[in-house]
């Protein structure tokens, strides 16, 4: 692997500080943010995500914020998810189509009132499309990127280390809801989500001074339940199947393709500059689609590169995200497949740089 | 310096395989995609910059393809600078800003045809924002990002180097002119143009498949002009006052604030979705500007975040990009100063991690 130059490009956050003292050895960039990816190793962080708890620096999840009177209807534009029954305290995962049906983003939708929303972003500068949005119909809402920076806390023994800091409150939490809850004075929304399978909480840190008071809080108060600084899991989200946007999907792909039809109602969601364009993929489904992918053999290599995904000489899908997985004792990967080859149990080759390695279709992913 | 962690996300370039094999020791990330910035050391890159050529992989300068009948007219909406007499065969260099006058990228918008343009960006998704202006205004134009990537070829014997390749006729182009030059019977657009102060090219490599073998046409005919794979220049590009974006300016900045009044026609841009904002400042100018500033003392540490500049008690400004330069013996500066302090030679503290140093203000680059 090669270096990473520090610039203040690649920004730092609010807890870079306290990343730092944890010893990060490696990082990618997300939004134009640092966002650590390995503290001990990507297996011993696998490990211990699994057994204890451990604080995140996501704040590269930035914030795209919507205020105004037109702000919930910007929000239906963005997305084929019906929202009208959305309501503040609510958190929705909602795909962004562009007017083709492709994706622009896949990111959390915060409802904090009627006219004021946060989008909780993967990495794409999704403000430019919003704002390009807000102009062009003339629409009355502010679009800004505030100064929130998610810090999540996951793990089995999140509920427990977050109790200690927020108060017994958080326990009722309940899945992608929000509550507003107190830290020195300061009411910060806390929801139950974040990308892992362990279960855990998102904390919308607003206001970046209050970034290392938190995580300093959160790392005293664990002490006995071995906490530790962690980060998105690469072996975890893909054994658990959550997506990465620009890794499993681009704007080259629909929602249904991407297996977020679940999270569409394209016939509802009047508004959604995309719903013309998937009205149709929506009735008939797709002819591609996301699937758990088994790679046999040794440890893969890093997957820096779609890998083709062959049925013979015909190439009838890619690879996107791939690693060794010690609870399953084998390599598990995401893929995008053609209908022909997506049943269960289909062997296939993969395209590895270098080398060919039977693979094989699973219908579900190792949750 | 950590690791950066290898994934699809960070998109490899159709010239990657050629800066592996030459040693690269670091990367950025610049639009989602590696940007090498170390290949022997900074310095000895410098130097050799310097006096000698280099081939650079910048195929993250991504290309926003417009094509249609409204193509001008929303590059125009883009831009406050005027491109009314703007030809084919010419490149601009075009301060792109929204609807507040903030700008969101600083590219070359290279005019193919009446109803064709390309902006070779900086590092943010200007194709989201040109998206969204396209549909909200229900323009006829297509909005794309093609398979295009710009290779550099930088230094004083760029020109030798250039004419083994495409031939003499690379000698007559003009400084932001292209012309369309075979290679290996392909068609390819050569500018005069790049980001450093050193002259050379850049070549719109239209189609990835031609990445390998112009990167190993370059490298063979260049081997007794000592080339060597480069890569921008932290070093070379503060001497010049090269400012890069997400660095040096962000959406807080006007243009004017960034020193780019020169390449603003606010009065005569009509159809800039800026010019409302813009005209004050045009005509009054900006409060706060990029300035040229000598750090004084030992070899500073990498510029990762804002760097404070202090007038005693009160802070003045920010710098943003700073070098210690072997040629000037001293630590070059990029920073945005308040207009009360930006004079020639005001002496201003900076604040670094964990010590203040000595600056000065400069009224111009080191060029």
């Amino acid at each position: 692997m090669a270096l990473i130059s520090p610039s203040r490009r690649l920004r730092r956050t609010p807890f870079s500080d306290g990343v730092e003292a944890a010893g990060v050895k490696a990082f990618t960039v997300y939004n134009h943010m640092l966002l650590p990816t390995v503290f001990r190793s990507v297996e011993e962080d696998y490990r211990h995500l699994k057994d204890a708890v451990q604080v995140w620096d996501v704040a590269c999840e930035r914030q795209v914020e919507l205020r105004g009177p037109d702000a919930s209807r910007l929000m239906q534009m963005l997305t084929p998810r019906d929202l009208r029954s959305m309501l503040p305290g609510q958190c929705y995962y909602v795909p962004i189509v562009d007017e083709t049906g492709g994706m622009l983003n896949d990111p959390v939708a915060v409802k904090l009132a009627e006219d004021r929303w946060w989008i909780s972003i993967a990495d794409s500068d999704l403000l430019y499309w919003v704002k390009g949005l807000a102009y062009g119909f003339r629409l009355d809402v502010l679009v800004d990127e505030p100064d929130v920076s998610p810090l999540a806390v996951q793990g089995p023994k999140a509920d427990d280390l977050m109790a200690r800091v927020f108060g017994d409150a958080v326990r009722d939490i309940r899945f992608f809801r929000y509550k507003m809850l107190d830290f020195q004075g300061r009411s910060l929304a806390v929801a139950r989500s974040g990308y892992s399978r362990q279960g855990g909480f998102e904390i919308y840190v607003d206001g970046s001074d209050l970034g290392m008071p938190l995580w300093n809080a959160l790392m005293e108060a664990g002490k006995d339940l071995d906490v530790h600084a962690g980060c998105p899991n690469l072996i975890e989200r893909i054994e658990g199947g959550l997506l990465s946007f620009g890794n499993d999907m681009t704007d080259d792909n629909t929602p249904h393709e991407c297996g977020l039809g679940k999270f569409c109602n394209t016939q509802t969601a009047i508004g959604c500059v995309g719903r013309d364009a998937l009205l149709r993929v929506a009735q008939e489904g797709p002819i591609r689609q996301i699937r758990a992918i088994e790679i046999h053999g040794d440890r893969v290599p890093s997957c820096d590169r779609p890998w083709p995904l062959m049925s013979g000489d015909t190439q009838v899908g890619q690879v996107t995200s791939a690693a060794y997985s010690p609870d399953f004792g084998t390599n598990v990967a995401i893929g995008m497949v053609r209908m022909t080859h997506w049943e269960e149990g289909t062997d296939l080759d993969v395209v590895l740089p270098g080398e060919v390695r039977a693979a094989q279709v699973w219908q579900t992913f190792w949750v």
